[in-house]
């Protein structure tokens, strides 16, 4: 693992995650909606998570998926060569976490719009005129904003998209996500950080029995999933 | 695994999957609708897939998810307290194992509207006048249509949904996703079929190491994800 670093509060193997908070109206998508391209540019792979509130429909009203949707599917996908849409039941809302481990491992960085509850780094957008954060202060590493008031942490201007990327970039180093010899460990839907050792470990003894496969020859990405091992009553 | 029983073409472990084939406004979409809240009704968790060879979008255009997508985003995630979309750059289209690996996990069966040239078990619809199967016979374990026609393989009314119910129910017994001792192992995207015996190996070893984990207590589900085993040139 040598010449990586990976960032306080996030486990080993796991994608790093951004939020960009900010009071409505603020300019968050804006600011995403130029973030995107810039750290693309920059060589990373960019997956975002938004909270919608409202009720939102894959797909039309009336098309085939919507309709399979409607009729009760808990899981509905939209399969084409360039995109697939999944759209999937969920009893209470995922955490920014168990949407990471689930459809981010294989992207470098991950913004979210909102989700200012959650603890994870934040860039926060300030609206003109505003001279106080609305996050605590030590989840925010970059404030985006006009004004000239002192918000307590380092700022640059909203619209220096470059400024934002140099702050991300400097804060989260490039980890290529599909860089050699990940590995992620997923227990009750919450990744587990993993000491060089127990990664080794976890490493050596599933590719070991992997290999020990007929048909198997080094492969390129081994998934394995275990459940219901606890005693249902 | 007393009492249960995993239909040829199946991997432990993978959600059956079951295609539902016709030429185009045979009643395949109608035929669906029909079948997911049956079984529904009857006890599976049902998932669904749609190959859709247009461009499809994601929520609607000018809306935040849908400008992050269009900035360039790999993967953009909506979340809401019901509901989860997923909306992902592929370089190709995806298999059915594929998606089933990937988003079906926690389902108990997953039916496919067309996907024709996998070799899935079938269930092709016959629209009035037709008299041949377009599937390869061996394939198709029902057909559904109002021909008076023999087509060499079981046919019930194609409306007659609990007859079509029946048949699934029958081939496809119920095996809850999350059935105690659940294993899966998936090599570069491919489940892997394993005999009684490497799926204790892989349960207790994986098992193990976890249950080694300080203030990991009893775990109901536990992934592992390794990747880039392989030196890239």
């Amino acid at each position: 693992m040598k010449g990586t670093r990976v960032p306080a509060g996030t486990a080993a193997g796991v994608t790093p995650i951004i939020s960009i908070v900010g009071k409505s109206d603020s300019g968050k998508t804006t600011l995403i909606e130029k973030l995107v391209p810039e750290l693309t540019r920059r060589g990373y792979v960019v997956g975002t998570i938004k909270h919608d509130a409202h009720k939102f429909d894959i797909d039309h009203p009336g098309k085939d998926s919507w309709r399979h949707k409607q009729a009760g599917a808990a899981v509905t996908v939209i399969s084409s060569p360039e995109k697939a849409a999944i759209v999937k039941n969920v009893d209470r809302e995922l955490t920014l976490d168990e949407i990471a481990v689930a459809y981010m491992t294989d992207v470098d960085i991950v913004l979210t719009e909102g989700f200012k509850r959650e603890s994870k780094p934040k860039i926060e957008v300030l609206a003109n005129g505003d001279s106080e954060l609305i996050s605590p202060v030590n989840e925010v590493f970059l404030a985006a904003g006009s004004t000239a008031v002192d918000v307590g942490r380092p700022k640059v201007g909203r619209d220096d998209i470059s400024a934002v990327a140099d702050a991300i970039e400097s804060q989260f180093p490039k980890i290529r996500a599909d860089a050699p010899g990940g590995v992620l460990l997923v227990v009750d839907g919450k990744p587990i950080a993993l000491n060089g050792i127990m990664k080794a470990m976890v490493s050596n003894t599933i590719g070991g029995l992997v290999s020990s496969l007929k048909g198997v020859n080094n492969p390129d990405k081994v998934e394995v999933k275990l459940w219901g091992r606890r005693d249902r009553g």
